[in-house]
């Protein structure tokens, strides 16, 4: 389909709500000291555990170099290490270091605007927040596929578990 | 608000719908050997038929620098011209030349995957598409302002006047 009244519509509305979940990830992750890829994969590694390069690049979305550069930094900055498997010495696994998961654990305080207004706007229209996910889910099922989707509603399920542990660190 | 459970699944699957987006629009724009933010821009000074860096910086969500270094390359490969507005010579604004134009009205006809995704989604869930356009306008306005919004409103009501136009062009 050509692009049409309501796609120009929709186009630049999208792009406008990308901009701001953009801006404010990459503000948060600034304020310490990571980029939004950096921030991005730590938590990433973090939910996962381990995870190959291959994992982080489908669930993150990331093309593999993208990965291979960013884990190349955090090793740098002493956030994560990457190990070789001992059944299969082929693969390689990324885990969060000491200091890495201190890091991660940082930025789970960081607020988001958007999520603020999304909850306000939530709270005049419910019920709309189960549409809207379902809309999102379908949409990055067909053009993501299901890895990344399973991934997104698995570690959801696992989030508050995984969250509230490493709070009591 | 801080980072939750239900904003990590917003964060992901927004993230991967403006990814969908985001890579659509660099590929249509590559393939008519523009960048997506060339074709973006010369899509704003069409609808606006002439434009100040300002107006193009605010309804094109770019930042101004951005916008200025955008403006020399279209410059560059002869698809717009920069002028002194007559009445205030510290105005400068941005028309499309006659071959801009032509490579304008080219990037109609580009589809997008997405769109056809939408109304496909739309078919299923009638009443939806109102809802997410409700809920993105609102959004934008929040953070992005009320010119923008506005921009997007009126250019829409007028997308088939001017775009059908163009076509018999």
């Amino acid at each position: 389909m050509t692009v049409s009244r309501n796609n120009h519509l929709l186009m630049n509305y999208i792009r406008g709500m990308a901009k701001t979940l953009e801006e404010e990830w990459q503000t948060s992750a600034r304020d310490l000291g990571l980029t939004l890829a950096e921030q991005h994969i730590m938590w990433i590694v973090y939910l996962e555990e381990k995870a190959s390069i291959s994992r982080i690049a489908k669930v993150g979305l990331w093309d593999r170099s993208t990965v291979m550069q960013v884990i190349k930094r955090l090793v740098g900055k002493g956030y994560v290490k990457v190990l070789k498997d001992d059944r299969d010495l082929r693969v390689s696994y990324v885990i969060l270091t000491e200091e890495g998961k201190v890091k991660r654990q940082q930025t789970q305080k960081e607020s988001f605007e958007l999520f603020d207004f999304i909850e306000e706007y939530q709270k005049k229209n419910p019920g709309f927040m189960e549409q809207l996910v379902s809309f999102h889910r379908e949409a990055n099922r067909h053009f993501h596929g299901d890895e990344f989707v399973d991934w997104v509603e698995t570690t959801t399920k696992e989030y508050d578990i995984k969250t509230s542990a490493s709070g009591k660190a």
